[in-house]
């Protein structure tokens, strides 16, 4: 991983392709490179469409290595949808292979001068780019299967469906999973746009004959594995709930808090959540039987196993297990209990290459908007059909909950820096909202999960409902985070880690005796902190203010229940946020 | 004019009407009261459409009164177009006739608990609010039509069309001229889409019983309005071109300087200009022939009489003149050449409610966008008709250039504060650029008429082409039109007193003798100065910073055709604009 391959679309005669070291950018991984990247070479200012942005894809500080839950990949721009920087995060294979084949990262660059579709290919020979028309529009599904035909198995890929050839701000980029499917993510902020504008369709990577990277310190580190391995396991999250249930164990925990959104963030509860939950569907779908049904992990290496894979009625793959921010997005936030069409409509977002969260949010404001009925699971289905046919209507909704609000003319848009929330009521759940406001990303539930002491009872207590303690909660938590999304560590590993002190050390043990160099807790804590803080200033020189860091209005004015509560943290608390 | 009218549309029971003093208020007009009124009473980071915003609607502070010019009047509120605070401007009858009911300003406030769609009628015995839902998506031509059968011929109305009903962000408000007809708008930053949300279609006057407003020094009055007038009727512009030609004599200046934005802003000449030029347009006009053909004015006490009357080819009334910045939008701004198409399109936007401006450098962006062809006449048109029918993609284009962009994936979108700029591309104009930039109203034109200097040789002459003194130009410029502004008068009399003195002073004299205050040109300034610091200061507490008065990227790197320039003035040159 000591290499970077540029890849200047710009360039006269066609797309320039160079590999160079790291150099500056050494040691760098995951968000941390992404973010020093953008920060460093990207004009804050530019259009994220035009050739000035870049788009960097970037595997974790240890993946391709032998340690655990390290396979998150990071994918870093300019983003379309907020306007400031983004660092989208996925699971997947590609994070180890791209590791393996010695790239720290992958910087799209420039913009091609006519509309030819590209697609790349990188194995130990080294990387051929070229045009491949005949791939236009392909959802991912159909896209991988023409991969597989064209390169065999032994491939993982990184794609864009149509939504990101139409240029989308809730396009993502597809990471392709064990089985070769498109299921994991690099969802929030319309990276899948950015690819898209670089004129790229697809990166196959083929990792034969390379090896995986070893630790510096190989006895250390194979003992601090172990150790972490062991604390992910007794962990009763990481241990029973996630593997047994998946993420959607949520459901049910979210609307007993009464901060499970509902239609549109108008309610704290949904009747209809005993129909979604977690365990009706690992219920489900261990009924319907089939490999990996309840039980799986997105990548190898992965002792958690929080995901499972969907079977529909007549016993054929529909989709991976539906995480429980999708089943939310499509489910409760629309009205909707009905996991089947929730399962489809998951499928159709990772062929159409859609953040599951952007298009859920979207549907729900439409719904408000009175495009469609709250509850109506095929009026919500034919809605996601038009954007990945790119109507009039879709497009409008591809664009993301923000632009839907403006053309429909509705004033309730869950959004900060145009972002739409996640499924966390940040009236009920208040150190959540401190993360919504404050994070560089815009709304985001994964860059400081204050759910954890919120609602959990993980890493402490603290009362979700009331603004006391929410920002040095999510300041922690933001700041723990950024660097376990550079290290390229799966989040989750966060369950065991705010619990076991020894698990936080096993990890900041691995990470040193992986480099060779003394690490300690505070170089952690110091890495978290350097990458937040080359996102504010890249996000300040964008032209974001503190008045960027705030709810909409209505989450300070608007009643929720079941708790008839209103967002509390003022605005001079959020300020404090990044005072450390 | 010493009454608000106040109409709370959220009270219990239905709206409630108040009628007050203008108490701390007093004394102010125009866009003074509309943005004293904005800045002191609306949350900054409210919901454009919430029950938050306030609609205003000022008639100038020497409105109503005998002053030659002083029919101008204002429109403020936070804009669903910018997200800052908004002054749309209007020429017509109300202004007039609001003031000699007595009101200095109609304030709505708060929205309806249900889609009524209201009407409000003012006379000597006060005002009358009722449910109309017979209204409902009515053009402002039938609405118009339907108010004159029901009150009668001597009534203005301000009224709004489907676009304001629809809450698009780029619908206006229309004002009746003296024909009755609803042909002026304050058209710019989606003023008709916070009437809409306030769920009022039209405001009828009446001032059957009321009299013309009078000076309290009547002698000093009368002498200084008669040399103001003297000093209009001398000036080139005022007394010649603008009468004969109308504001479209600029086409032809404006192609021969090289600053016609062409194609989306992609040329500074366009090869049709002559076939759209003022003076082809007056000679259609007056072969033609009809009432007020090519010499018209707006409303009652308008010496220059810029306007004039569109007939189509077979005589019948299609419109009034167009004017220069419409005939740009729907003409040379989309390749188009047709005098008759454009003046139809001005008709729609007239009809639909909707801003000129913003709606044709919409149409460029959908056309860059690839949704019709530069130069496509009939598809402009259909284009427009999706808009009046609120099909989804007349939703799109509806909410203005920015949005446009958004969904079609558009990178070049001549926006500052996501409000399309007018007719002069600020490459090749570089004071107007300042202007675009800076003023808190989103690229504007009439902020601070740097084309003066730049351009036309009025009030000095500051080399077009290069960044040197257009900071200090468009500073001095937009601290006058911000006076100009509350006064109630025209815009156009700005050409007569920039060159002459003793016309400035007659101005000066006139507002002094109005109000029996000793006034001076410092007086005047000072004005100015506070107005545009209380925009600025509700900006930023909106959230907007110097990142915002900024121009588009691409303006500073793409070069323009003929003169081969691109956008001079530094970022830090644009900073000091307000530093005075």
């Amino acid at each position: 991983m000591d290499n970077i391959l540029r890849i200047n679309m710009s360039a006269k005669g066609g797309p320039e392709i160079t590999i160079k070291p790291a150099d500056t950018y050494a040691g760098l991984g995951g968000r941390a490179m992404t973010s020093t990247v953008i920060a460093d070479e990207v004009p804050a200012t530019c259009h994220p469409l035009s050739e000035d942005n870049k788009l960097v894809i970037a595997p974790g500080m240890l993946s391709g290595s032998p340690a655990a839950m390290s396979g998150r990949i990071s994918v870093g721009c300019k983003s379309p949808l907020t306007g400031g920087i983004k660092e989208a995060n996925s699971g997947g294979q590609p994070s180890q292979v791209l590791a393996r084949l010695g790239y720290a990262a992958i910087v799209l660059e420039g913009k091609p001068a006519d509309d030819s579709l590209y697609k790349i290919f990188i194995n130990k020979d080294g990387v051929k780019i070229s045009v491949d028309n005949s791939l236009r529009m392909l959802g991912n599904y159909d896209l991988i299967d023409k991969m597989k035909a064209e390169y065999g198995d032994n491939i993982a890929c990184i794609s864009i469906g149509p939504a990101g050839e139409m240029k989308m701000a809730a396009a993502s980029i597809a990471f392709t999973d064990m089985e070769l499917r498109p299921t994991r993510h690099a969802g929030r902020g319309g990276v899948g746009a950015v690819m898209g504008s670089k004129g790229v369709k697809v990166i196959v990577l083929d990792d034969t004959g390379m090896s995986m990277r070893q630790p510096q310190n190989p006895e250390k580190f194979k003992a601090a594995n172990k150790v972490f391995v062991e604390g992910l396991r007794k962990h009763p999250v990481t241990g029973q709930g996630l593997p047994a249930y998946g993420t959607n164990i949520l459901t049910n925990v979210l609307n007993e808090a009464g901060g499970y959104p509902t239609m549109n963030f108008r309610y704290g509860q949904f009747a209809g959540a005993a129909k979604i939950s977690g365990e009706t569907q690992a219920a489900l779908e261990n009924s319907r039987g089939g490999e990996g049904a309840a039980t799986h992990g997105c990548h190898r290496g992965c002792v958690i196993r929080c995901s499972g894979t969907f079977y529909d009625k007549n016993g054929r793959f529909l989709t991976k297990q539906p995480e429980y921010e999708t089943v939310w997005a499509h489910g409760g936030n629309c009205g909707i209990d009905d996991l089947d069409a929730i399962a489809q409509m998951d499928r159709m977002d990772d062929d159409f290459g859609l953040d599951t969260i952007e298009m859920g949010a979207t549907i729900a404001v439409a719904m408000e908007g009175g495009i469609a009925r709250f509850g109506d699971a095929a009026a919500a289905i034919s809605l996601l059909q038009e954007v990945g046919k790119g109507t009039y209507l879709g497009r409008i909704l591809g664009n993301g909950a923000g632009v839907t609000g403006k053309v429909f003319g509705v004033e309730r848009v869950p959004v900060v820096k145009n972002q739409s929330m996640p499924a966390y009521d940040p009236r009920a759940v208040q150190g959540i909202g401190v993360t919504y406001a404050t994070t560089p990303m815009g709304a985001d539930h994964t860059a400081g999960y204050a759910v954890t002491a919120n609602v959990l009872g993980v890493g402490g207590n603290v009362n979700a409902l009331k603004p006391e303690g929410q920002v040095e909660l999510s300041r922690n938590l933001q700041i723990a985070t950024a660097a376990i999304d550079a290290s390229g560590m799966c989040l989750f590993v966060a369950f065991a880690i705010l619990d076991q002190p020894d698990t936080f050390q096993a990890l900041v043990d691995i990470i040193g005796a992986f480099t060779g160099q003394e690490t300690t807790a505070d170089d952690i804590i110091a890495l978290g902190k350097s990458i937040l803080t080359r996102e504010r200033d890249f996000n300040a020189r964008a032209g974001f203010s503190s008045k960027d860091d705030r709810l909409p209005d209505y989450f300070k004015k608007e009643v929720l229940t079941p708790h008839q509560v209103t967002f509390g943290v003022s605005d001079n608390e959020l300020d404090q946020v990044f005072n450390w």
